[in-house]
């Protein structure tokens, strides 16, 4: 089934289903010329990488560009070697870079994109479960810094999603879990009913059954298609899609991205925000409680690690990118199914929820 | 006198005349936040960044990044230090980047602010007359790649371009008449007039007569303000102002960008390219001649250094961004004042240019 992002001429689909990956009728309409760059990892190459090349159409050349498996290779570092590697190559213009792969497969090459040549086409390919229902829908590339997450990077859009569920099947299972993060997210930003349902379908999606999870990934991705059809560029209500990741981003960049995937680093900022809404006298008691629960549920971590330091995490997410003119903005809820971005939040409010000894 | 850009949301005008840098009137209402970063290099912040910085609402904090002087610093590497020193100095998304500087400046400056947090606000001052009338205006930002110029960029328009013509007083010689190369290409690309004014005017253009010099810098940005409105992003008529750039281009790659300035190696090839547009039976020969004489009259290199052959030239045009599909694509002159963009030029008409013993 299709999702589209409606954005005028930089409107695309995402596709949703089983055996994508070896469609060659479905991908061929999305490369323009004859050169095709598959920036993979090698993780994910080994499964997917022939199965993909064989869909490419005959004229293409297609060279391929294997990374590290890891959020650590989410760098500037990396960025430079994949152009280095199109330079090599010679790939030009109407080059089509292919990402398959996780999150930072799909935002380094999306990086890539946006800047090769001042721009060429990409597809996003993502084949893990975050990277379905998030990272590869709605443009956001982007690199890591030492001293931030995200912090260098561009609105550029795909010219398709292709969310192949097959490719959860070989999923590791913290790499999954890590994933529903986001899905819970959207019921908690933008609805109730939908937050409610997988509640109820908890052991279901675990067990990765094939309609529930893909129920779960479509109205995901329905859901971030609407909030980035009205706000491309972050100017106002896209903002609510972070909820949870100031906290988030601030755990990764203090735990150096080596100590939690993304999805559980956000599990916990999801947690934090809602404990802070509540010190905002926003979100009822009763619903943070339940928030942590469901994520608890689903196999989420939803404390900080011990050894992370409430100072330390204020100090980094002072550098996030949501700091405006030096006042910290959040993304607090109302209640399940409701946030808002709040603009000068209250700093010991966070302090408090940061040190918390629960 | 103003320019202006209409790009819709993203318009923008040019500010041409004497005195601006230091009127804090004019740049005072671009300025959104609390953070100014100002990217110059060692030559111009002696001369003018202490004007610049009297100009800032007092309530900015302002930080200054110099760069070393010329174009074998337009690298990934400059761009990476300089995103450094914003996340050391804890810029945020509502920073303003002002570039005070000439074309090499103004690209990479360009460039961080299209990529720093997904895009923040960037003024351009430009300081040399290349600069003033071509690099500044667009929105094209981009490094260089060691296989090739501008391979790495984006396109992300300023908020305002401020051209104050006093800093044309201090521009040396050689600069100052490699600028004059991009004012010529106007007149060959649109404008047949203006071509005939600035043979007639080459006497005061050169003693840098302030009239002659503001209007031709005024037309210079109403033909390029006019092609970026119809094309921002080079889908198709942009690509005239690329005219004498992939011979050019080449040229600054196959010399290391260490013999010529980027509007001598323009010169240069805007010869080649009339020479070649003859070949393909466009442009007449008399024309082709006068071209020629034109930029010899002001100053200008209009022959291909020695020790640099045909088949380096050719190799390195063949990674320029104006290849598609394997097929070179040139900008050709019809005649003064028209060109055209041809998409499968006679590459064997491009070596007998290249080889060319005239």
């Amino acid at each position: 089934m299709r999702v589209q992002v409606h954005l005028g001429e930089r409107s695309y689909p995402i596709e949703i289903g089983h055996g994508l990956i070896g469609n060659a009728a479905l991908l061929g309409p999305y490369i323009a010329g004859q050169q095709v760059a598959v920036v993979t990892n090698s993780t994910v190459a080994p499964l997917y990488l022939e199965r993909l090349q064989q869909s490419f159409p005959d004229r293409c050349v297609v060279d391929v560009f294997v990374l590290d498996d890891g959020e650590q290779y989410k760098t500037l570092e990396s960025y430079t070697a994949i152009l280095d590697f199109l330079m090599q190559h010679r790939h030009n213009r109407s080059t089509t870079l292919v990402a398959l792969g996780g999150g930072v497969v799909g935002d380094i090459t999306g990086f890539v994109a946006a800047t090769f040549q001042r721009g060429v086409n990409y597809i996003q390919i993502p084949t893990t479960l975050l990277a379905q229902v998030d990272s590869s829908v709605g443009g956001k590339t982007a690199v890591n810094h030492p001293r931030g997450k995200n912090m260098i990077g561009a609105f550029y859009q795909p010219v398709c999603v292709i969310a192949d569920m097959d490719t959860l099947a070989t999923l590791a299972e913290r790499e999954f879990v890590a994933g529903l993060a986001e899905i819970y997210k959207y019921g908690v930003i933008w609805d109730a009913k939908f937050f409610d349902w997988l509640e109820d379908h908890v052991v279901d999606l675990r067990a990765k059954d094939a309609k529930v999870l893909q129920r779960a990934v479509q109205t995901s991705c329905e859901i971030k298609a609407r909030v980035v059809a009205e706000d491309e560029r972050e100017q106002g209500l896209r903002a609510i899609l972070n909820y949870g990741h100031t906290f988030g981003h601030a755990l990764e960049t203090v735990t150096e991205y080596k100590q939690l995937l993304h999805g559980e680093a956000v599990a916990i900022g999801m947690v934090l925000a809602a404990d802070c809404s509540e010190r905002h006298g926003l979100i009822a008691s009763g619903d943070a409680a339940r928030i942590e629960r469901a994520l608890s549920a689903a196999g989420l971590p939803t404390r900080l690690p011990r050894g992370v330091g409430a100072s330390a995490m204020f100090d980094a997410m002072g550098m996030d990118k949501k700091v405006v003119d030096g006042k910290l903005r959040l993304v607090l809820a109302e209640r399940i199914g409701s946030v808002k971005i709040v603009d000068a939040v209250n700093t010991s409010a966070v302090l408090q929820t940061l040190g918390n000894e629960r």
